[in-house]
């Protein structure tokens, strides 16, 4: 049996697996980021929670042919350093050379939602095709393109960035300094602000009720949950909220036309109340839907997992 | 010396070119479409076009290894069909087929402007680039990306269809069905309509006297060449238009990341009264342009025989 070793980095946790070649994690162990602290500590930890999660495996790191790491951001072709990782406050680091003190293996690095994307492709909802779209509905709206069973970053390698289209012409203003981009209004950030807003127009909207009549605890789930108690204000967000989705997805699958869109990310908890609107509506922005087609849209089911099952089965699909 | 055949089908002129290996069209020639004609004839043309423009050459078919076509639509992959021709009322035509019962070459079928932006790639504005975006402003936006030196048809196959990615959501009816495609907003036909809307508003305007005060003559150039006399209203069209073909274009680099943007059709003729201020935009519009870099737009230069060039070395690109 062949055993890959993987680390998905986050804001919160260093999640390191090993994982067989049947792609299940066969052990985990996870310490924490301390995001505040400086680059070369978070690389020796990300290093040690390898070699600890290969011992609890029982495996030599002599077992393992590379680390695979999904860390937010990409590697700068050009630099080869990784270019921006807003949660740790990085620039341009080079976080190939610095685990490479610590860890006695080749280290390929990739973004996180291409990790993501890789693992629900090889593992998950995506399991046996070879052009994944993933898109993921988080606080922001991350995503990757697997195209014929490898990860896609772009022409030039500088990675895919699906959340920073731009679907609102002169629109919300995002954290990118665009406005009118997907993440500015598919994310759920973008939902509670159009919820917020919502419910400002609607005083009687059953909304209110469902976050105790505090603004500041409307989440992803106030319209969805009061769209399913009838309340039409909260369904008039819902469907707004997943027609910016689907314009979004509609435009990805316009120019990539994947086989399969795997939905990730908080917001897919609401499953079919997300996901039959949205595959419907996909007829409509899918250019030639009726003629050719729309991808089907369907939720991701490894959650946190995939990210790790990607990073660590990189080397596979640079074959 | 090898010589290729290749033909590009408009919906005026069958335009059959053959091309040397140094990509220099050595003969043409040309009949009318005659798009009102039923399929077969028009098909049978096209095999009669191919012919003759060999015989000009003065080269026997089989000298040729395939024949190439650069046509409206795109072969469905799962049908073999050509899905969608407008402007000869095509619908699931079998054109490979029957193009087989008049000419005994292997024959390839492309959408038109892929064919233009493989000629561009190979012989015009991006000679040397493996991964190159082409958009064309003309009466619609088309467009062909080339990844990694060949044709990206989509993941499955289906086509590349730039111009029908949203850009203005809920916006201005586009004639795929959809409404704020880049297609309605970054065409001349899009151009042209701002530039009326923006007349109506000013009726001071040079721009009314550019088009003899007769709304009907307003064309592309209209706002441009207003705009250089310094018409301040005329200067509002063309930096608003040159915006929306910014967003248009940004949004397709941050996803395809292309390492350069042709850009093609009647508009490009503006020169550097389009591309500076484009250029410019484009640090705005592709995301992480700061960091990484945005690809350069440049103009087209092959004009007409980028389709031909292209259809005729379709076959090189699949080897």
């Amino acid at each position: 049996m062949k055993y890959y070793l993987g680390i998905d980095l986050g804001g919160t946790n260093i999640a390191a697996g090993v994982v067989d070649e049947n792609y299940n994690i066969v052990a985990r162990h996870s310490i924490p980021t301390g995001a505040h602290r400086s680059f070369e500590e978070i690389v020796a930890d990300m290093a040690r929670a390898a070699k600890e999660v290969a011992e609890k495996a029982g495996l030599p790191l002599s077992a393992f042919t590379s680390l695979g790491v999904g860390s937010p951001s990409c590697i700068n072709p050009k630099t080869g350093l990784l270019t921006f990782a807003n949660n740790m406050g990085w620039r341009n680091v080079p976080i190939i050379e610095e685990l490479k003190k610590h860890i006695d293996l080749p280290v390929l690095v990739y973004n996180d939602a291409d990790c993501a994307a890789l693992g629900e492709a090889l593992a998950g909802a995506a399991k046996g095709y070879q052009n994944v779209l993933m898109i993921t509905l988080g606080t922001g709206v991350g995503g990757g393109m697997i195209l014929d069973g490898r990860i896609f970053k772009g022409a030039d390698g500088a990675g895919f960035e699906p959340g920073h289209t731009v679907i609102v012409y002169d629109g919300v203003m995002c954290t990118c300094g665009k406005k009118g981009c997907l993440e500015s209004y598919g994310s759920a950030t973008g939902l509670i602000n159009q919820t917020k807003v919502a419910m400002q127009a609607h005083p009687q909207s059953l909304m209110h009720e469902f976050c105790g009549h505090d603004l500041s605890k409307v989440d992803g789930r106030t319209a969805f949950e009061s769209a399913k108690q009838g309340d039409k204000a909260a369904q008039d967000v819902v469907d707004q909220y997943i027609s910016y989705v689907a314009v979004g997805i509609g435009n990805l699958s316009t120019v990539l036309r994947p086989e399969i869109v795997i939905v990730g990310g908080g917001i897919c908890n609401q499953k079919e109340c997300l996901l039959d609107p949205l595959n419907e509506k996909l007829q409509d922005y899918v250019f030639g839907a009726s003629d050719i087609g729309a991808p089907e849209a369907v939720a991701a089911t490894l959650g946190n997992d995939a990210g790790i099952i990607g990073a660590a089965l990189l080397e596979k699909c640079m074959e």
